[in-house]
Order: C-alpha cells, then sequence, then structure tokens
C-alpha cells in the first residue's frame, strides 16, 4: 500500500470512525482502524461489533493494500499535523506516515484478522432529509433506557404509524416522540440508542437526504461519504401510544424559558429528595408554582405567569422535566396532566409533531 | 440579620470565596459560609483551616447578624436567580431569601461555631502591581510539588535577593524562577502553591495593586474587596539557584510554536516511555530533531529549523518540556543544555525575567 491524501481528508475520516473503535473490548484488534485501498479512495473503518462506521476519502494511490493501526494514536497523530499532504507508505505491518517535518512509523495488524460487519442483502432502502433527522434524534435518543436487562427500551423505534414515520423512545419514566412525516414503507426498526448517538455525531450540519438500507437483521445510514451499519435489536417495542394522554384536567401554557429557570432552582433544593418537585396550578390567579419537597438543606418555592386551564398540581421529577423541556424548542410550552398519579403531557402547539410525556412521582 | 443586596453582588461574592469551603472535611460547618453584616457591607468568608477568603460587598442592611449557610448550594441558588433584587432575611438559623419570583429557606448553622483564621498582628505591608503578580504566578505555581512528603516542595517561594524580589517553584523534576523587579523589603515567604492558585483565580483581570502583609506565620493577600490569608510553610527551601545553568555546550534557539509542534506529536509516541523524547541539535545544519523512544505503538522523528550554536542531545520528559514552553510567551524560545545529565535551560531573550530549568531523563 502506497498513497498520499490531504491531512484534512485522513484527520476528518478518523474523527467519523475512530469513537467506535475501543480499547475495552478483549480483542485488540477492535482498538485499531481500518484502512484499505479502493481504487482512487481509501476506506476508513471501524467496528466495536455491534456498529460499523466506514469513511471514504479521495486519494493518490499508487499502489493498492490494506492495514489496521491503533485508532486513538493515529487519531491524535494526524490532527496534530499541519494541513497537506500525507504520505502512506506499507512495508509488512508498519505503516510509515511522512510529511515534510515528521516521520513517523505506527506499528499495525494484518487486516485479514480484521472483523467485517455482514453486508445487507436485499435489503430495502429509502430516504430522509438530514436535518429532519438530526433534529428528531436531538429530540428522542436521550429518552432510551441505559438498562441492558431491557433491550427494547434501549432502542430507538423507528416505525410507521398511519402512513407516517415516528421514531418514539421510552425508559419507562418519560417517553418521547417525533413525527417525521408521510412515508410510503412499511416499517418497525428497532435500532440501538448509542447507535444513532453515533448517527447524530456523523450527520453534523448535513443538508443532504440519508440514505436507509435495512434487512431483518440491520440497518445502514449513508450519510455523504460515510456509512453507519448496525444490528437491530429483537424483541416487540411496548403499545407506547397508550401512555400519551389525549385530554386533561389541568392545562397551563408558559413561556418555555420561564418553566426552565424556575425548574432550575428548584432542583436545587431537591438534591436529597431524588430530583423530586411539585408543581402547583391555580386557574383563579393564573399562577403556576413549582415547590421542592423540603429536606435537611433548606425549601424552596417558585413562580411563574401562565394561562391556565383547571386547577391541580403533580410531582415529577426535576432532571426528566428540564430534559423534555429542552427537548421541545419553541418560545411557549402547554403542559397538561390529569390526577396525581397519571402521565404529565409536554407539548408546543407550533410544533405538533413532537411529544414528551414525563411519568409522576408519588408524591 | 435582615438586608438587601444585588444578585450581581451575592453572586460575586460567593464565587470568590464558596470553593474554599470543602466538603470533604470532618467539619461540617466548613462546607458552609459564613454571611455576616458589617456597617452598611455584608461579607462572605470561606475557610478550610489552612487558607481563607472573604469578600466584602455593599448592602443595605436593616439589622445586623450573621450566619452560616452550606456554601454550594447557596452559590448554585444565586447563580441561577436573575438580575436584581434579593432580600435576606434571618430567623433563628434559617435564612430567608426572597425576590420577586422566588421564596426559599436555606437551613444554617450559627456564626459561632465557625472557625476565624487568626489575624496578623504587626505584619509588613507592601504592594505589587496585580497584572505583574497574576503574569508571576501563571509562569510558576504549576512547577509546584504536589507530593505532602515533602511539603517544602509544595510552596511558592517569594524572596528577595540582590535588592529584586523573585517568585520560584520546583518539584526537582522542573525549576521556574520568576524575577518581580526591585524590592526593598528583605522577604522569605514559603507560600503554598495551592493557596496561590485560589489567589490566581480572585486576581482575575485586575490592574489595581495588590497589598501584601506578612508575619511569621500567615501572609494575607488584598485585591479590591476580596482577602485571602494563609499559613506560611514552615522549613528551609532548597537553593535552588544552584541548579540553574548559566553557559551552555549546545544552544538552540526557535519559534516556540515550532517546539511546542513537534514536541506535541512525539509525545503521542511517548505514552508507552513516560513522555520520554530525544531532542538532537545539529550545528552543521542548524536542525532541531526530536524523536519518541520507540514503543510498542511506533515511533516518530520531527524536525525544525533552528539557529544552532554547538552540537548535543538531551532525552527530556515531554510533559514537563511543553509545560515550560508553555509558561514562557514571546515568540522564540532559546533551548541550552550541556551534558546528558545535566538540567536544559528554557529562555526567551526578550523576557529575561523568566527562567525555565527541566532536568534530564537517563535516555
Amino acid at each position: 500500500m502506497k498513497l498520499q491524501v490531504t491531512q484534512e481528508n485522513l484527520n476528518r475520516a478518523l474523527s467519523s470512525v475512530a469513537r467506535v473503535a475501543t480499547s475495552k473490548n478483549s480483542l485488540p484488534i477492535l482498538s485499531n482502524v481500518l484502512v484499505k485501498t479502493s481504487d482512487n479512495r481509501l476506506s476508513l473503518s471501524a467496528t466495536n461489533l455491534d456498529i460499523g462506521i466506514t469513511h471514504y476519502i479521495g486519494a493518490k494511490v499508487s499502489e493498492e493494500g490494506s492495514i489496521t493501526v491503533p485508532a486513538r494514536l493515529m487519531q491524535d497523530f494526524v490532527s496534530s499535523l499541519p494541513a497537506g499532504i500525507i504520505n502512506l507508505d506499507l512495508a509488512e505491518t508498519k505503516l510509515k506516515v511522512t510529511t515534510d517535518q515528521y516521520q513517523s512509523v505506527v506499528n499495525g495488524i494484518v487486516a485479514d484478522d480484521f472483523p467485517v460487519m455482514p453486508a445487507i442483502a436485499n435489503g430495502k432502502t429509502w430516504e430522509v432529509p438530514g436535518a429532519l433527522l438530526k433534529k428528531a434524534l436531538q429530540q428522542v435518543v436521550f429518552a432510551a433506557s441505559n438498562d441492558e436487562t431491557r433491550p427494547v427500551l434501549t432502542a430507538v423505534i423507528l416505525h410507521t404509524f398511519e402512513g407516517h414515520l415516528y421514531m418514539a423512545t421510552t425508559d419507562s419514566y418519560r417517553l418521547a416522540e417525533k413525527d417525521l412525516g408521510p412515508n410510503t414503507e412499511d416499517v418497525t426498526l428497532l435500532i440501538p440508542a448509542s447507535a444513532l448517538q453515533d448517527l447524530l455525531r456523523i450527520l453534523g450540519d448535513t443538508t443532504d437526504p440519508v440514505r436507509v438500507t435495512h434487512d431483518d437483521q440491520q440497518v445502514l445510514f449513508q450519510v455523504g461519504d460515510v456509512e453507519l451499519v448496525t444490528r437491530l435489536i429483537e424483541g416487540k417495542y411496548p403499545d407506547y401510544r397508550k401512555l400519551i394522554p389525549q385530554s386533561f384536567a389541568t392545562q397551563a401554557t408558559l413561556k418555555r424559558a420561564d418553566l426552565v429557570n424556575v425548574t432550575k432552582v428548584s432542583s436545587l433544593f431537591a438534591r436529597e429528595s431524588a430530583g423530586s418537585v411539585t408543581i402547583e396550578v391555580d386557574e383563579a390567579s393564573g399562577n403556576l408554582s413549582i415547590r421542592s419537597v423540603a429536606s435537611q438543606l433548606g425549601e424552596n418555592n417558585a413562580n411563574a405567569t401562565a394561562s391556565v386551564i383547571g386547577s391541580g398540581s403533580i410531582t415529577l421529577n426535576s432532571r426528566y422535566l428540564l430534559d423534555g423541556l429542552n427537548a421541545l424548542s419553541g418560545e411557549t410550552v402547554t403542559f397538561g396532566f390529569n390526577g396525581k398519579l397519571e402521565p404529565t403531557l409536554l407539548t408546543d402547539a407550533k410544533a405538533p409533531d413532537y411529544r414528551h410525556v414525563v411519568m409522576p412521582l408519588k408524591g
């Protein structure tokens, strides 16, 4: 293998793929990145056996070949080099990396040992606008579970319902759902949230469409010159739509920034009560008040003006409430609930494609 | 105690003092901040028994008094409040903190139990320009030792020598010395580096002179409305000046940024050899090259153009070399050394008031 690439391209490709390479795995080669020529391009790939990412860049190839090299060292090294031409020259398993000023030898492992993600055969392919996918991921991914004992809840469900494509997550304490608009494909995919966090990073500020190809086992996302493939999670996702309340005994509409501020301040006094805060809405005064359950440190009460229908109170986890408020991006938020033991819905009337549910705490 | 302060002032004062309050200490009151009226001012104080910081702010006091309250909660809380008037109202040990929108109660501990740093009696007082002190601290504090088994090396020595005031540190691996200019006081103070890190934070961008008052036990720094007092370290500081080489067999002068870059890149390949890099200077070619000692991962060689007198090579810890290069702030650096086992001196001909020594590794 012998070729020339620019530092800018090589650095960009290493940034895309290197994070997936992990030294935590027992297989040492998984902390390496596969560097491989194909025609007049160079591909860089990394995998943790569940997720694989490949980034293609232009290169001036004078000798074909492939090698795997330590991902972290290679990324740190290339990102420290000045912009300009980098020569890669492989001698057995030693990759010589040279520029005008630097001469390095990086010890590699032969590419034959590198695990390759199985290809998707006979998959269906469709497209989603990149900016829409990015926004949707930002609004739902964080509400997926980290608890590996219930694998389906660690997924983001991407599914068609009544002609629309939806993306949703729930960790059983809160729930987020985004309507991605009309879609003719009939799909139900349970995609690991961790893979979609990597996809979010790769999407960057792309305005290109993202090509999605899937079969029963895997899904492939193609964004420009980058490909991310991940295994799907098996199992049946809970019927989460049953948890989204449709009508409300109490509803308050107020500035989102106001509710964020009073919740943040109240949460400081709720550290010893696992973040528990009680929200009280009063129709007569048009007031929303938030109270931290008294603790050793002290207590807090804060008020915000709201447009109110019906009075009532509910106790929530302030962190989940803040996460939901941050996922909404409009100027106002509508906060609706029924009894003390029923879920609360956060919505923005101006952006009805996103719904966020927070389950109550027993007050 | 009953008073009004602005959120801006209270927040500023809490930011100055709260960091010294620590919950690690076995004495619970040390995680509190003392809030105390004095005439028409409010003082906020925190201490860890070694260092004490007090910040005075203006207040509209209608009832004198004092209380201690949890520093972290109080700081987080006040910094989250909107700008404007805050009312403080003490009822027994409960401090009511109210604004238009927020009503809080913070549970305190009576002020009588708060440890007070002893006052400095019959101390000498002198002044240092704030900007000069700040620059000096930035250039020397980091080279003090963290090793509590040799307490004197955890100090910054501030001492007079031949009519100049000097500040110096050494952890026995490297050494930094700053000339603060002519000074008529005859002092030798061993000040804990940790206290001077707090002072650095307090100095901010002040252009005011800093008043220094000391006796045999303590030193007090006064910067605007803030006072920092710290215990001095007892013992005899080593005669560090003997370690600073005066003449050189090999000397290279080059762009500081060039030496920083090649050292950074080389250090990536030196991770398995505890950061060891070898610098070779060649008079004939006017070249400085830096080589990472070969390791499992690979090896690196990098070059920079320099103005050279004498040839030679030396092995250094790349982290210490980078620390020294970052403490110099000029465009060029002069790198001088003698034998392989003798100290290296980093200087900037345009700023001769700062000298940085790095001890060699056995190559």
